[in-house]
């Protein structure tokens, strides 16, 4: 008896790998972050990626991608001089980024637009999500999104951020909240509108009036700054916090129509975004009534103890994140403590952008209320 | 007294020869558009950059870019795994796109920022131009850039333009003309603030009081929809038109602050965006007062009889290519037919952006006048 359970196992397992193996659906299409008229890298129905890069007389090409940790995807080169490969099972849903190792090189895929990540600009891929509507482009009205430069004299040069305003906001005399919104490490201002379609994902909130309107600031976190070549890496928020209170909150308040007190702003950040969200709003919970760590920490009663309260914490990880399992203990300390708190496990994905724009959409109707 | 002269003539040809070999500055420093911690490629300050790409395993690397249409330069490997090389002589001044052939594929390369030109995004360097005041990063008031995506029901899709708004624009009531500037080939809306700095320009003369603020548009000329892979290019000017005239216009009237009538807008565009501009001007004289070409044709009287007078035309090219020939006719048989028109040669350069940075200095005061 148990022999034949253990062999009607083992026949499971069996059939299941070489189904799995011959289920691989041909139904590839370029990813959407391809450049134009490049047909690789592509995806399928399945979240599969397939790489395909000509390099006629190169020994050797790998992608960093495939099943995490397994050192990505070997491609293989035909007669025709591509290079070619599948990843070994279907990829996370969202945002990925990669590079190509080829003859011991590192250099970006051909075939994609790049994106800010891992202080270079990297390839990216994205595997289409069941829930990738919330992002999508659509044919509703749009806001803006601003390149400013504003003046820093801490650092001695003109500073960039990028400034969502909502749809209509160039017609009304109407005052905004505000949320600054911070990218990880290794990314920079760019990353919540190139990666995370943080405009998009307001911009069809509004238009089906899920969320009141506000404009959102994303700008350097300067935590790149630092690094050093050795591999020590030095993480101080000092000079970005300047940059940010001194600087940044009272251009916005000037440039643009908000409703410049602390129940006008928010914080907010992803990762090492989140870091320096939760130093800077404990030291300065007078500038901030709302605040948001994205598989970025959690906030602990402890922690919160005699300061100005916040009126509302949002606090989220991916549900393959480490950091998702502490997150209902930090929820439950929190609300036991008094604390107006929200968290959120975006399910099935890990510390990427699918995490955090999932993590936008629930957090950004819960905000300003 | 011939062969003396003769061989004085040799013997000076060869001193040249051996000491403009001898003569490369090593003061190489990172270009400006490196990746960040990047120290590759690099420029001197006599204009040659130096290129240095780690691929142990690869067994050639060139770069396409050198002394134009010699095949680039070739970099040679050393014993560290590193392919390094510098360009045969000084480049012109100004930005150049390039990129990698190593092992017979092509990528970029991994040590600096990608822009958009030749249909995707390719590695750029900036070769410190002797006049590179003018488009650098001050501080001064910055104006900003703003992305809008406007309906587009033509193309079925919200289309995305970049819009330049000076400084001061949110802190008045003022109405300001406009001007719709075209990228070329291969290019796209991008084109215009990251390799031409049009911002940045603006800002720099309205600074200095040398400009009369105005609004500045950059969208896609969709000139690459019909690329064949075959090598056949179709380029058909209508989609763009109907997009322009129908849509575009109509969106930054009723979202800018516009003087909404034909002195009020200008079109410029650089090479193909200037053949759109001059099939688009010619067809709608009533929308636009003020004409630009930039490297990218000329106006003749023929072109422009019994059609609305433009006020103003702009003619220009690079020193270095041929149409710098026969713009001085141009201008002569425009003035000669009672036109009021404007030409400008840029010194030691070719079809490339530095030409077009530098036209539309000379060109903004001119507009709107």
């Amino acid at each position: 008896m148990k022999v034949k359970f253990l062999a009607v196992v083992l026949m499971a397992i069996l059939i299941s790998g070489i189904s799995n193996a011959q289920a691989i659906k041909e139904d590839f299409k370029p990813s959407t972050y391809n450049q134009p008229l490049s047909q690789y890298p592509q995806v399928n129905s399945q979240g599969y990626a397939r790489f395909r890069i000509f390099a006629p007389k190169a020994d050797s090409m790998r992608v960093t991608l495939g099943l995490g940790g397994q050192g990505g995807t070997v491609l293989k080169k035909g007669a025709d001089g591509y290079f070619t490969g599948t990843t070994a099972g279907p990829m996370d849903e969202g945002f990925h980024y990669y590079h190509l190792i080829t003859d011991g090189g590192v250099f970006n895929d051909p075939g994609t637009l790049n994106f800010y990540g891992s202080v270079r600009w990297e390839s990216g891929i994205e595997i289409p999500a069941h829930d990738q509507d919330f992002y999508a482009l659509k044919n509703v009205p749009h806001g803006k999104v601003q390149q400013v430069l504003f003046p820093s004299p801490s650092t001695g040069e003109p500073r960039r951020a990028f400034v969502y305003t909502p749809p209509g906001y160039d017609k009304s005399a109407v005052k905004y909240p505000v949320l600054y919104l911070q990218h990880g490490w290794g990314e920079d201002e760019t990353a919540w509108s190139n990666q995370g379609h943080a405009n998009l994902i307001m911009d069809n909130m509004i238009a089906a009036k899920k969320v009141k309107p506000f404009i959102i600031v994303m700008t350097y976190g300067m935590t790149n700054r630092s690094v050093r070549v050795n591999g020590v890496r030095q993480f101080a928020v000092d000079t970005f916090k300047t940059v940010l209170l001194k600087e940044l909150v009272p251009y916005v308040d000037a440039n643009f129509r908000t409703i410049a007190t602390r129940n006008g702003r928010a914080m907010a950040g992803l990762s090492m975004g989140g870091r320096e969200t939760k130093e800077i709003t404990l030291a300065n919970p007078e500038v901030f009534a709302y605040w948001g760590l994205l598989s970025g920490g959690e906030y602990a009663p402890a922690d919160l103890k005699g300061k100005m309260k916040p009126k509302f914490l949002f606090i989220s990880a991916g549900s393959k994140e480490d950091r998702s399992k502490t997150i209902p203990k930090a929820e439950t300390d929190l609300k036991a403590a008094g604390y107006n708190v929200a968290t959120y496990i975006s399910n099935a994905t890990a510390h990427e952008f699918q995490t955090w724009r999932r993590s936008l959409l629930v957090m950004a109707p819960l905000l300003f209320k």
